[in-house]
């Protein structure tokens, strides 16, 4: 079965951040056959769909977040962190089942689906019915059990076991669109010689890391009180970055961390409206950048966001640092869109396969309804998707060559079933 | 005609800010005559629109703005701001003649209905066409022709008349939906004794001010080396705050100047990305709003932001300050949707006909499709819409008890011919 796209605005984000006018896309089984301008003979294909009117983009990546607390979206908003995390988060989250899991997934799935994001990244726990979530509704996901190390050393190898379990039967599932990290929750939630367990078994498993590092300064200065060291130090130390790393958040770092973060190529995902939304400051990101690290977009949870579209995270990434820094030309159109796509396939370890359209790779793109005022005049098309468009503006959502969405129909989901099942279960928990 | 909308979430945003589960909102003529519950018996009314999994609430209010720039929407982005004007735009806006405001406020209103905005405020010339597209479409604007003085005495004296003239045919005109005020473009593009005339006029015709004011670091020190004075002791010396004012950006203020503006009343319309996006700066907002100083959301032009869907404004004015302020309870969600709705009505000098849903103010009001993943579990309506919402949720949009937008089908304007005429004009501009 051969599929080809044609007549659309085609933005490849390929390594010339090439755009092809009247182009066309072609996939077969998972895979991306054909990216270039539309061929005049389509006899080749088995099916052809006209992308007149269409942007066709790389599917965007969402490189950190936890999706299961969908549930808590709008529990608690405009409280100081340890507050909201003390007397609402954590009280919650300790009533959650694998059930309220699965269906705050399946929750955020749906979101993540309309909105145009193919992978993302998830790190929370009962990460089993996450793995099924994925396989079902043909997402493309980097998982990791989330572990907090802050319990009896019987407490921490249960979930040591937890989380190689998890890797051992979902790592390269579903047609390879599973595959899994080891997380370590944050350098203050886990002892040092617990993180170094980890980092054992990952160079066992040959599994990257992912782990929240430096999000508020409060964190930042206990780490020093604690170990004597700033959180990038604390971890190059304890041998995190000797694998490959994903960090979330990145807000509070010095230069010489920057540097130490750039020489062991560590991923970095930057989570604006989260970190702005709990006041945890505005990353580096200019700075990280010009050191040639990767910094890709979050979303992190609905609870601090508070929805997974992650085109929000797109436009304030590229409009926030010009604004803090006073600086115009920082963080431009192009720039942004790859932090979305390309630099999101660095961070999930994948960019030989995800990121851009180009042949050979997987077949992960969206489909934006272009033909709408907020579009016009017709423009770099570039500058139209970071500034002006919405994640709301995707009609189709491909993975692997498959239909997730189609014509805004959702294909592999239930959206009421999920809203149901939410809601059920959040009325049941005690509050 | 009695319409009433039943069994729907009203969100009132009334002085205590309530919200109705459940409730109903009537109207007839332009006015509402009911806000309650939903009532058992509908007989007394004509139509009865069933308002399930909807949320109702006032329609938005976008402070400032330039909608025929929507003409250059993506024409120049991410360059340092006197490039971007001397080269980019005013080339540009020196070709635009009446057809091309005219076609780029379509495009401009068309954005506006479909995410929600009902009333706006409009800076610009060749204003007559303004008038003209607000009038045909339905509505409601506070315009005024923006008057730069640098230029020859008779230049400034055709351009007052022109702005005597327009408010002389507009002001009060579509069933009132057309108000009118006075416009100096900034301290730095008007002489001292130009807007001296100005504030005089204003007071014959019984207009308000709106001017642009401390928009940059750079205009602030240029007002104080050119005149001897900031810009706010600078308007203040020259009159315009003895009449209702409302200033647009007031991104660089002393504690002092914020503490005059709030004497004087004077309205702050707050642009926070067009304000980020150009590398401005950030408005010290939650000062102002602690000060009683009525802060409202104004999305600038498509050049600068680069849509006109308030949603965006009215999310980052929640999450913006908190994180550069590091303060996780700045500007609450209540406080933001405020700014978008009663705050904004202030700032358009109507608070006793907009800004709220409440019996005899005018039936502007929009819908929302809260039948949706992101809009669950059911939680306070209020955070969801500020937090979780986008104006791409509106389906319904009524100005004066009439459905410009019903079931997201636009009743009053058309979006092809626009986009069409977009085009065509901006296709033939030198560039
Ligand atoms: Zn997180
Ligand atoms: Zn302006």
């Amino acid at each position: 079965m051969k599929t080809i796209i044609t007549n659309a605005t085609v933005i490849t984000m390929n390594e010339q951040n090439e755009v092809i006018l009247s182009g066309a896309v072609a996939f077969e089984g998972s895979k991306l056959v054909y990216v270039g301008p539309t061929p005049e003979d389509l006899s080749a294909y088995d099916e052809v769909i006209d992308g007149r009117h269409k942007y066709i983009l790389p599917g965007l990546i969402n490189t950190h977040g936890h999706a299961g607390m969908a549930l808590l979206r709008g529990y608690a908003d405009d409280l100081p962190l340890q507050q909201w995390l003390e007397d609402k988060m954590w009280p919650m989250e300790a009533q959650f089942t694998a059930d309220h899991v699965k269906w705050g997934t399946h929750l955020s799935i749906v979101e993540m689906i309309r909105t145009g994001t193919t992978t993302f990244v998830d790190m929370y726990d009962h990460m089993g019915v996450v793995g099924q979530a994925v396989a079902e509704t043909g997402m493309r996901a980097r998982l990791c059990r989330g572990i907090i190390g802050l319990c009896s050393e019987a407490e921490q190898q249960a979930k040591l076991q937890d989380a190689v379990s998890f890797a051992k039967e979902w790592h390269l599932q579903a047609d390879g669109r599973i595959t899994v990290m080891m997380a370590p929750h944050a350098p203050y939630t886990c002892p040092p010689d617990f993180i170094r367990q980890l980092v054992d078994k990952a160079e066992e498993l040959d599994l990257p890391m992912h782990i929240h590092m430096s999000e508020t300064q409060f964190e930042v200065e206990q780490n020093v009180k604690d170990y004597g060291a700033r959180p990038v130090a604390h971890l190059e130390k304890l041998g995190v970055f000797n694998r490959p790393t994903l960090v979330a958040h990145a807000v509070h770092l010095t230069d010489e961390e920057i540097d130490i973060l750039a020489n062991y190529q560590v991923r970095v995902s930057h989570n604006v409206i989260s970190n702005l939304k709990l006041a945890s400051g505005v990353a580096p990101v200019p700075k990280m950048l010009e050191k040639g690290i990767r910094v890709s977009l979050g979303t992190d949870s609905s609870a601090s966001n508070n929805n997974l579209n992650l085109f929000e995270e797109l436009k304030l990434a590229a409009i926030l640092h010009k604004g803090v820094l006073n600086d115009p030309v920082a963080v431009p159109a192009e720039q942004a869109l790859r932090m979305a796509t390309r630099y999101g396939a660095d961070g999930v370890f994948q960019s030989e396969q995800l990121g851009s359209l180009e042949v050979d790779k997987q077949a992960d793109l969206i489909m934006l309804d272009a033909n709408q005022a907020h579009f016009h005049p017709v423009q770099h098309p570039i500058s139209h998707v970071v500034y002006a468009a919405n994640g709301r503006d995707v009609t189709d959502t491909i993975v692997a060559g498959k239909f997730l969405m189609r014509n805004r129909e959702l294909l592999t989901i239930d959206e009421e079933k999920a809203i149901y099942e939410a809601n059920r279960l959040f009325d049941q928990l005690k509050r």
